[in-house]
């Protein structure tokens, strides 16, 4: 049996990610391919208890590489009991946000270095590497704009303008280092045309 | 200022850690030493948090790597926010747990790769390691015995005793190879007999 897909959405607050995750997961729908939605940090109980340590808000300054060992922590739990067993049954699995995510905001927002996530990327994941990543790409500054109208900042979206707009260069030098994998598409269009640039990326992956 | 002296206390299941760190803090007081005392998994609100999620026996399979990664990004949390400040200020740090918990539990005890272990370390620790090590012996038999009547077991507690001979041959091996560093202590003796040999101990490091 074939492995299935591995496609995640990727980019800032408020670009659309968890909006346009349901144009992906109707489209899986439509076409009977089985799949698996999921996000990070989270997707098991365990990797969902880290997501809630990672995004609330506290007193205490939180070390960064605390932060990043903790992401890769829910990562390691999310594919061994949910990523890497849908692929294997030949399920799609669609995420919202994974290791590009970790590039972008712990490298790029919080200056760690890059080295650093590549070795830990390389031990938690081995070769695995989502066949597609859809990055929605945004001023940050209309994307805050966006998500402040769904409910309280969490820890990272209390960040300053300048932390947002590292994640995004951070985001836009990997897809420019590797345009095969990633798709970048305009999230500052309408809705319909955001989902017409998603759809054909989809189909491609069909061929 | 001259740095304080950092001090662990290692040993598997109730060899009597908890109970021997407070003839430490005694010992130390008794000198009018400062000090601070803590714990790992823990000894700051965040690590205190990941220690929870850590000990608590759960349905979900624990994936070996996500372990190994939260104990260090609670350790990442700990030095920087706790023990490193403290040393700074010439304080001692006394620790129930440390690194070498890690090399026996999720090194010994899980097989876990001991070059991953060790490249964490680095990575979280740069060259800091602790001035002595205080290493409480005990058949795991003995132990498991002892610390069934302090409470439930926990996650680890719950392993099969092959799992805690592991733990107590790897604790072993990191004496053997660094005797300068470690204090290897009969922990099967009376209580009495273990304080005059940690208090030899101490007594050694004031020169
Ligand atoms: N193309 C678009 N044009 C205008 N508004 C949009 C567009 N896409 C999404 N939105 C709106 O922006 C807000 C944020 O969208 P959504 O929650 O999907 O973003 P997100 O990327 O998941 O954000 P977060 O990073 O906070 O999870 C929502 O109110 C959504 O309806
Ligand atoms: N030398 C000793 N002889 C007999 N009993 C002891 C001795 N030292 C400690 N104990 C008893 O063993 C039990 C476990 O001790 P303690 O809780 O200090 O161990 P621990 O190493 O901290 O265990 P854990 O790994 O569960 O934290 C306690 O009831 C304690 O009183
Ligand atoms: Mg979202
Ligand atoms: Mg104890």
């Amino acid at each position: 049996m074939a492995r299935g897909k591995f496609i995640t959405l990727e980019g800032g607050e408020g670009v659309g990610k968890s909006t346009n995750l349901r144009y992906l997961t109707d489209w899986l729908r439509a076409r009977e391919i089985p799949f698996v939605q999921t996000r990070e940090p989270g997707g098991t109980p365990l990797a969902e208890q880290l997501r809630e340590l990672l995004l609330c808000r506290r007193e205490e300054r939180v070390d960064p590489t605390a932060e990043l060992l903790m992401v890769f922590a829910a990562r390691a739990q999310h594919l061994a009991e949910v990523i890497l067993p849908a692929l294997e049954r030949g399920e799609w699995v669609v995420c919202d946000r994974f290791t590009d995510a970790t590039y972008a905001y712990q490298g790029g927002g919080r200056q760690l270095d890059l080295g650093l996530i590549a070795q830990l990327e390389q031990t938690v994941q081995g070769g695995l590497r989502p066949d597609r990543i859809l990055l929605l790409d945004l001023d940050p500054q209309v994307g805050l704009e966006r998500a402040s109208r769904t409910g309280a900042a969490d820890r990272f979206e209390s960040e300053q303008l300048a932390f947002f707009r590292r994640v995004r260069e951070a985001y836009l030098a990997r897809a420019e280092a590797d345009p095969a994998r990633y798709a970048v598409i305009d999230a500052a269009q309408a809705l319909e045309s955001v989902q017409r640039d998603l759809g054909e990326q989809l189909e491609s992956l069909l061929d």
